[in-house]
């Protein structure tokens, strides 16, 4: 991918409000391509249960989902998402969404997307569907 | 459904840290039925094109399938949650998720979950699965 | 709905290869929405346990999904279905998908499928993604 | 796995109704994976435009998982199932749908599912989810 739409997109995601309330970093981003990590706090993160909220959780897999949409420069908006839950992480875990493209077409594209935690434990999986709007990343 | 369930999972609400982080509240709970609100704050829920990120949106509507699953007083853990994106809400608008449950059986229940802002505008709408423990929920 | 596109629809759906198949009707169709039957036929639609099969039951609410999806008289293509099971028909039910439109953008509309038995017990939910094409639809 | 629980949901499959209109034929199995074929025949499968009914392509992906769920020797049964279509499969075309165990607990196990044809090219990608009964499937 050119590496002005990488550093774009690195950017965009340091400003971005929800990324910076769920401390989400992004550490990879390719053609269709992303991963995204953050370290999960209860204290911040929990459900009544003292478990991962589900919300924190598809925080992340969005993240992964968002980045990869855009890595061809061009603005993609979510349509679907379809979050399985398989696991709990551990508190203080270090979690790590990845997504990938499986499909583009002119106006749309869909992303497996996969949160593991740092023991490679699988924690979710997720397919999402991006509607292509076509138009160039604003903040090129 | 009991006046001490409700109350439970009201003061558990009140006390959920990602709920906080979001502003959520509960405001309805029934039988199978919920309605939380949250007044979409751009400063911490925006993602990288100033709009409500799917994160945020969801956070909400997970909190609506989180209590309304809960609400006969015993333990429902979220398995999946389907999420179709349909508009992007206005900067401060008020949002709210209602939930209603459409099926029970021993170890499942289902949900449909709509969120709308403000002006009756519809911003989302999920399918959610739980799977229910039969364990009885422990803050009771 | 104009006439011309419910008449065009409906013979449409009486010379379509796989609605004859499972033997599906339209019995229902306006502006997003539908209404489709079928009889649950065993001898052809079961599963290896006996009971209806997943495909089946999928088949009568996608032929909903569709004929909803085309009322306005544009070719409109399936993006994303999910669909939820909820219990099992009896041999030789009467079954009834409805869909009905919940969204439309240039682009994009979105469905909920509800599937029922002839005693009114919901059968399996759907949630139903098409893209719009715009295109009139060919057979006008 | 163990080869009466294969040889057994093999003669199942060979006597299995729906399996039989579509002409699907289950040609791998193993713990947990399982890869199904059919040909898609455009006169008993094609929809109202021409091109292979939802219906039929959710029939092979639906018997892919329908195995896989069933191959521990314990019968499982659809609780979800979330499809996204990618492109249409030409007239004639053998297509073919592998289902993946990505988790299983006590109680659920989940299923990737991809649909590709003949030359590779990917028809449709499928995330479902199965309630574990535990008990032995009847027909061993």
């Amino acid at each position: 991918m050119e590496e002005r739409v990488r550093a774009a997109i690195r950017n965009a995601v340091l400003r971005e409000p929800f990324a910076r309330e769920l401390g989400i970093e992004l550490v990879f981003l390719e053609d269709g391509r992303s991963r995204v990590e953050m370290v999960y706090d209860p204290s911040r993160q929990d459900n009544i249960y003292g478990r991962a909220h589900g919300g924190a959780i598809f925080g992340l897999i969005d993240e992964a989902f968002e980045t990869a949409a855009q890595s061809d420069g061009t603005v993609a908006v979510a349509m679907n998402v379809n979050v399985t839950y398989i696991a709990s992480p551990d508190p203080g875990a270090r979690l790590a969404a990845e997504a990938h493209e499986i499909s583009k077409t002119k106006r749309t594209a869909s992303y497996e997307i996969r949160l593991l935690d740092d023991r490679g434990r699988l924690i979710a999986v997720c397919q999402a569907l991006a509607f292509r709007t076509g138009k160039p990343i604003p903040f090129l």
